[in-house]
């Protein structure tokens, strides 16, 4: 607590401060500085981690500030939380280290920050911390979070590919967690369609997790992606962060597809934050017999999710009412589609090789005489009939006889 | 019409006649049927097929019977197409034909005739042709209808095998249309595991279609189920039979499950009719990369069938509200599911080999001193941490780090 302070009157300095204070998702530390401002929050905190009756600090500024009479009883326990990382905090050095490594920080008041974040209400992030294309909202105002299994088949992988490519060909921003398996697919598959593609990692930007992904990571900022993260750097990721992380990643995201997941996944914690927002929520099926997919099915059952099988259907998931629609898939077309139903019938009821009359026709297809006459005319216009002697029969080469 | 007729006065053999005359889903047919009882039915049919006056004879018919003002405009093409197929009708040779094929016939008044016809209204068929066991409402009061395909692929036969086997166990009669691909393994897949089995033809119950299944549907008869048909012996089928006999197998099951189908492909039609006669409908995913399944994601992105991926999950979907409901799944146990919130933060945060202090603790874990106080102890109970020195470390051989 004795440590200089260096100063952090102005909002963004103040948050980043915060930023080292919390563990990622603080709602507590969210209305405080809501309600004071990141500055005064901050100076709050520092008077009652210091304090020897925190009670009574707590007590006085709900009093002046009644918008915190909800955080009122969780006051004292975060207080205690924060306490042991007031010290040493250093925003503008944070800030300069943030330069360096060629990026920036983010807060709400900036242009550039990502307004989906807003919708998490006290629990958004107190500031983003970025490398690579600082000014994010742009790309990611029409973005897809694809996400899923680190343990991912490589089917899953081909699809997480495919769609990023496919997202990537109609300027969409894929976003993911730059992890093995289904996120580092996802991103492979943007970069190599030219697309721009935004990984949200869980711990600092300035430490590539995993380790082996770092090439990745690199190529994403080369491409004109972003790296982003609500951890300052340095900072190390664990089992809450990731879970917090993913939160993130459903926010800034117009929408959020699980490519695959087991039953147990942490990519199903991203699609239901991405329900908790309102944010429409795909997953892709697989092979009921991969345990991988087990998750989405699980998603697909429960309704949380919509069934998408191609980038088209992704679009239209993320879509504005009438923009984005997936096109209508074309069946190839089959003899006898553009029939009424009388001829199709009596088409049905052709034979192949001897020809027969109009009677035995009719007594065979269930029709009247009459509309075997008329639909006969249909059928040889069409070229589907040809009279042999005084009789008819299907013309050759043709056979549609089958379920249909 | 000169030919000699036997006597259809009572109303099995009028129906059986009736059978002759239609093609499936003959609604006219139905209503008249329904309003004159069969065999008067037959006899007006007969009268207007040789009268040079049909319009009057629809007159006077609907005149005195105001219930068949629906179909006034209809009768009248419904006679000429009747009309070809009156003569030579023989319902007893009929009747003794099937007795001595090892079957019958049931008519809705029959002890076994399944009740789930009846929600066909005047499309219902007008006798049901049995070869196998005849009394078939039992078995079908708790059948599932599996189809698909018949171009399908070996996951595809594969998860049809499964799923009718299982459906099996638990003593669930498993309808299919006798198909090659998805039907076939259906049924196979319930021989394999003793259950009774029932195929619904669109063509004659006498005549294998396609012949290669002819053994497999011997080996139904063997073992107890039944092969079915609206359509009497002798006939053949036709697409539009084939499109009928789907609205059969969704109408005599409980629920229908499509394992695996083409964007465009009959089974959808059988879908369609289980939607229609408010049967719940499944559907089985598969690979997004397989044209097989295209059908199938169809019908889940329409909202038109729930995801279904095992037997358990069928019988879900077809079960009585709070019976048959398919077993929570158990996802594997893992380390730390069952602490509490504050001891699981410090678990990911205790380190695995040098051990730290109170203070570190609680900065590395974003907790207070006091919480990482109770958290360790709590861990220590459990085993997973122990003390070192003045501080604490991990647990040996433990590790819980990465997303979850």
């Amino acid at each position: 607590m004795n440590a200089p302070q260096t100063d952090v009157d102005d909002e963004l300095s103040a948050r980043v401060a915060w930023s080292r204070v919390i563990e990622p998702g603080d709602g507590v530390a969210g209305e405080l500085v809501r309600t004071l401002g990141a500055g005064r929050a901050l100076a709050w905190a520092r008077s009652a981690a210091t304090s020897r009756d925190v009670p009574m600090l707590v007590k006085e500024l709900v009093d002046n500030e009644p918008a915190l009479d909800d955080v009122r009883r969780r006051l004292g326990t975060a207080v205690g939380r924060w306490a042991g990382r007031l010290a040493d905090l250093d925003p503008a050095r944070d800030l300069e280290r943030m330069q360096r490594l060629g990026g920036g920080v983010l807060h709400p008041g900036s242009v550039g920050w990502p307004v989906g974040l807003d919708d998490l209400g006290p629990t958004a992030p107190m500031c983003l911390w970025v490398r690579g294309r600082l000014e994010v909202s742009t790309v990611l105002d029409r973005s897809i979070a694809l996400v899923g299994a680190r343990a991912s088949t490589s089917y899953g992988e081909r699809v997480a590919v495919e769609l990023a490519a496919g997202l990537a060909a109609h300027s969409t921003c894929v976003v993911s967690g730059g992890a093995y398996g289904i996120d580092a697919a996802a991103h492979r598959g943007s970069l190599a369609a030219g697309g721009t593609t935004v990984a949200l990692l869980a711990g600092g930007v300035d430490r590539a997790y995993p380790v082996g992904n770092a090439p990745l990571l690199e190529r994403i900022l080369e491409q004109g992606g972003s790296v982003l993260s609500e951890v300052p750097p340095g900072g190390v990721p664990s089992k809450g962060r990731f879970l917090m992380r993913n939160r993130l990643i459903a926010a800034v995201s117009r929408a959020t597809v699980v490519v695959e997941a087991a039953w147990r996944s942490g990519a199903l914690s991203t699609a239901n934050h991405a329900v908790a927002l309102l944010r429409p929520v795909g997953a892709v099926p697989g092979p009921v017999t991969s345990m991988a997919s087990a998750g989405c099915h699980r998603l697909l059952r429960d309704g949380a999710a919509v069934c998408v099988t191609d980038a088209a259907e992704v679009l239209e998931l993320a879509g504005r009412a009438g923009e984005d629609l997936a096109p209508e898939r074309m069946a190839e077309a089959r003899e006898g589609d553009d029939l009424d139903w009388v001829s199709r019938r009596l088409l049905d009821a052709l034979p192949g090789r001897s020809a027969v009359g109009h009677e035995e026709l009719a007594r065979t297809a269930g029709l009247s005489v009459g509309e075997v006459r008329g639909a006969l005319g249909v059928l040889e216009l069409a070229g589907l009939t040809r009279r042999v002697g005084a009789g008819w029969a299907r013309s050759v080469g043709r056979t549609t006889m089958g379920r249909s």
